[in-house]
Parts: structure tokens; sequence; C-alpha cells
């Protein structure tokens, strides 16, 4: 049985499950940063996936990914799997900005998480989950 | 017409051209890595790619990092798309080892690359070269 990583649970809020990867708000208001997770048991590598799986991720990972990009005009997309201190195979989806914390470094490292307080984080994950509603990618 | 960021004409080494993508080796001793740079023009992200392209590329890097874990029997693979200094999309895969000079940090920004010598870039260029011929990625 799928059962998402504990860090990732302490990390994130979940927005919704596509059809193979459950999506996460990583708790981090600088960056707006989605981490798609398959919903798939002891998995820590994409080609470990079933060729099915692969591809279903790369499509979600797209379409969020898009879709993500145009809600926030972000200037690039960062996309990445990296699982050097969770396993469990996750990818992120950050929309960066030319003025954002870190640019033009990667997120990792880049000083201390700054959490959404708890008003900005329910409007934040509802916007989310109509954007990936209306994307068609998550049932309402 | 294709041409390849100067950018990464400097930092790299070709290795070979699978269908779709230009595979390169970044001059950096410390990690394998390998870069995959999809042979089409004037595109920055994923989505921007056709439907095809956008399958062929994420078959090209699964099965790339899928080989390069095995040769170099690494602990984790890292696959990212960043561009925020490189605009012309480029996917990273690397191989990581707890031993490694940045584990379990991401490779960027972790200190000064050191250059491969001469015979030591000779060498890693034909096994790589050899890896993909023999995983029927690249033609010999």
């Amino acid at each position: 049985m799928f059962v998402l990583h504990s860090q990732l649970a302490k990390d994130c809020t979940v927005i919704g499950d596509l059809s193979l990867c459950r999506v996460l708000l990583m708790n981090d208001a600088r960056f707006p940063w989605l981490i798609l997770v398959p919903q798939r048991e002891e998995i820590t590598e994409v080609f470990e996936l079933s060729a099915l799986d692969q591809r279903l991720l790369w499509e979600e990972v797209s379409a969020v990914a898009a879709a993500l990009a145009g809600h926030t005009r972000a200037h690039k997309m960062n996309i990445a799997t990296l699982g050097n201190v969770v396993p469990q195979l996750h990818v992120h989806v950050i929309a960066r900005r030319h003025q954002d914390a870190a640019w033009p470094a990667p997120v990792w490292g880049a000083g201390a998480p700054e959490p959404y307080d708890e008003a900005a984080l329910t409007t934040v994950v509802e916007a989310l989950t109509d954007l990936l509603v209306t994307q068609g990618l998550q049932r309402a």
C-alpha cells in the first residue's frame, strides 16, 4: 500500500491525487513549489516504475508544470527528482521568477523555508486545487 | 537548425546523439554527470516540445539514467531540468554516491568543478559511448 513518506507529509500540504501522482504543496511561501509523488510502493528511481507508469508520471509532471507556469507567470520552471534525502520517488515542479529568493540558483539549500500563514495556505491550496481541476488533471 | 548553446559547448564534451537528444558529459570529474539536450530549436520548457518529443525525451532520460546507474553503481540518480542560467532546454542526469563531493546536497553550486585530465576524459568518453551503444540508445 502506498504511504506518503513522513518527511514529505511534514514539509507539505496535500493538494490532491492525479491518476498516478499525489500532488503536494511545499510549505515555503518563497516559491510556488509542487511535488508529485507516484502512488506506488517502494520506488526510488524513475526507471523502477513500469513503462506505462513512467509515461503517466512525465505526462502529469509536464501538464502540472505548464499549468503552474501559466498560473504564476513564471519566468522558468524547474523540474527535478533528486531523492538524496527522502528516498521515496518524488518530482519537484517549481515556478521560478527572476526576483525570487534564490534566483538563478536552485531552491534547495537556499536559505530557510518561510512557511505560509494559515490564511495564505488555505488560499493557495484552493487556487491550486481549482487550477488542477480546471486543467482536467484532478477530479472536482 | 539546432545549435548547442555556447555555455553547454564550453562546459561539456559531446558523447553522441540519440534519436532526440544530444548527450553531453559535464567536464567535472567529481560526478558522473550527463546532460541530454533535445535537438530542437528555441525550446526552453519541456511542455513546449510536441507530445511525441516529450515522450521521447523522458524515454531517453530514463534509459540513460538506468544505464548510468548500473555503470557507476550509483546510490541515487538525480534528474533535473532547471535552465535558470542556460535557457536552452537540457536535462541533467547525474549519478550520485554517498561519498561524493556534494552528497546529500544537489551538485549545482557545490564547490568548483574539477575538469578531467586529457587521458581520463578520453577514457570516460569511450566508456560512456560504449555504454550507450551497448544499451541500444546510440548507433555505433
